[in-house]
């Protein structure tokens, strides 16, 4: 085990119907005034809208509505979030969606109460210093924002990916309630999977000390997601596995399967990131076409992580036979591994690389993923 | 997933030599005046009691002493600590020891600020709504107190071990070096092995609802003190397996693998609680005698689970193999299995029959915990 700080003071709270009692939870920190961020108007039609409105109401929290937000989230979005919620006062940023939903309420929770401009925290400029609490309903299972400190939006002015974090963007409140989950599209089920995947790998593949206990609970992680997507697939309807895949999202990227080991990169991150900045593919579509391709390509970096994983994932004796295990059952399950499946070829995939690189010096990414290496890694992918 | 609420504000300190920054740590938290606890003369022999005050010097914050807790902590050094922080003023307690230190500071903690008897904490006549902010330096990997809200403590005048919790109890800031665990005895080492397989099994055995991603978790923690413990037995200097057991102690019991499950109960422990009560027993030595009987005793009340347990942990097939593989281990480790190795025979039996009987009702454990049942356990243990 490496030296290492941790602390996550999320409060979750998991389970049906907990949405309806956000009002409380946010009333206890004192809330008083709420800018309320969501996405598509399905939030309203599904009643869900109304269900944590109400319980605001009860409590005598005034909120101010900026819907509209989109998957890969975008910063004018953002922008309008932080003019909406200084003109209103708002105290807290309550986010009803999914991951890009809460991404966005954390970037508005920082910027609103920042004198410079937003995007300065995601270039490195300034550092996240305090925010306007932040609470989330978080209505799909995928990026683990529920219970971390990070954000990622999209500069939709220069297609920069870029990603934001700091102590304060921890949500204060994050409820988790399978039920509200039962209605994500089988698409955006199996991209999620893919998703939570991703982040569970990318520390365990790279990281050059990754001590036993760790492995083991990535690998629980990524078993559970396996498990529980199959079961979905069968019945959208199964609150049990719904349950545990949204948990294994929370914990894929909560920090504590992260601890004790060595400095660790985002690879398949860093690549997915430019596919979706350029060409708006869902992120989750991006990285299961990505990881296999990467996988290939680092795997004897990490020859014994690569066998371990083939083993204790699918009961496998090689690395090959791992990352192949893992590619057939995104195609099992219908997520694309190829970039022909994402029209993803010619002069858009010239100008992805050219992305990626970017994104490669601007995350500090180790040396070797020059343009060259990432023109390679697409090629394993076509 | 049953419905769960999970916060954990615990800041974790993870590495060779954080204990010299506690001072800086306590200080961010406006620390001016603390109590520090610790147990022998030990701590003060090592160097560590002045490498840690060395830091609160530099930052300028008083101290008193309380010195000479006990394994087993008892409530009239509670008492003592009391006195001593309401003297002193004190805004902080902060434990130089392991977890029957650290329980000693936290009911300190408790005590201080509540104008009542700190016993009613225990009893369940007065809930800890406040208390002065707890750090600790843990030298001992066992009782996950390090990251959790709970205490033990033992009331040597009705020899009542009972526990007490509260949100304010969680520590602010706790300092794990393994290197500073590596100078554990070698006995208390297999009875610390043993303690945190207890804090793991307790719940794995009893919630009737216990999710697979968790179940996994729990495995991946025993599976990783059955290693350590034996590399550790080999060379006490192994800081990988130092810091992997000692994290694995504190995963066992800071709540995350005891999220989305069934109501459970502590058997265990509370049966072994009336032992180290009456007989002054180490813990882990305890329970080590107390595990193998009462899984032979409830194996067919949950017979997937034994199953189970069998499987994941030792790769055998039948409940009664896996029962009897953990008891083996127990015995290669040169922790006690049998009663009569703790000397606990005779009238002392029946003392501690009837103390664990007292146990059961206190802890509003399942009624099936009679004292006949208790007898029956026990009788398994001979």
């Amino acid at each position: 085990m490496q030296a290492f700080s941790f602390q996550n003071p999320t409060r979750i709270e998991f389970g049906v119907d907990k949405e309806k009692q956000m009002g409380q939870y946010m009333s206890e920190l004192g809330a008083k005034k709420a800018l309320i961020v969501y996405g598509s108007e399905r939030v309203k039609k599904s009643g869900l809208f109304d269900d944590v409105v109400k319980g605001l109401k009860e409590q005598g929290i005034e909120f101010v509505e900026c819907g509209g937000v989109k998957s890969n989230p975008i910063l004018s979005k953002v922008r309008e979030g932080i003019e909406l919620a200084r003109k209103f006062g708002a105290d807290s940023v309550l986010s009803i969606g999914g991951g890009s939903c809460l991404d966005s309420a954390k970037a508005i929770a920082a910027g609103t109460v920042y004198e410079g401009d937003v995007w300065d925290f995601f270039t490195g400029k300034a550092k996240v210093q305090q925010a306007l609490n932040v609470f989330d309903v978080i209505t799909l299972a995928a990026t683990g924002s529920e219970m971390n400190d990070g954000g990622v939006v999209t500069n939709d002015a220069t297609q920069q990916k870029y990603s934001l974090s700091g102590f304060s963007l921890f949500p204060k409140v994050s409820v988790i309630n399978p039920k509200l989950q039962s209605t994500v599209s089988r698409d955006y089920l199996v991209y999620s999977a893919s998703d939570i995947i991703a982040h569970s790998i990318e520390a365990y593949f790279t990281a050059k000390v990754h001590p036993e206990l760790i492995s083991m609970q990535v690998e629980a992680n990524i078993k559970t997601v396996i498990r529980t997507t199959e079961a979905l697939l069968n019945n959208p309807e199964d609150l049990d596995a719904r349950g545990e895949f949204a948990w294994a999202a929370t914990m894929a990227l909560n920090g504590l399967t992260h601890v004790g080991i060595a400095k660790y990169g985002f690879p398949n991150h860093m690549i997915e990131h430019a596919m979706s900045a350029v060409c708006d593919v869902p992120h989750g579509a991006g990285l299961s076409v990505v990881m296999p391709a990467w996988m290939t390509w680092y795997k004897d970096q990490n020859p014994q992580q690569f066998t371990r994983f083939a083993r204790e994932v699918f009961g496998l004796q090689t690395a090959e036979e791992g990352i192949q295990a893992l590619k057939q059952w995104f195609d099992k399950i219908g997520t694309p591994t190829r970039l022909s499946q994402l029209k993803i070829e010619g002069a858009v995939l010239e100008e992805v690389i050219d992305n990626a690189a970017g994104n490669a010096v601007a995350w500090r990414m180790d040396k070797v993923y020059t343009r060259e290496a990432i023109a390679d890694i697409f090629a394993l992918a076509k």
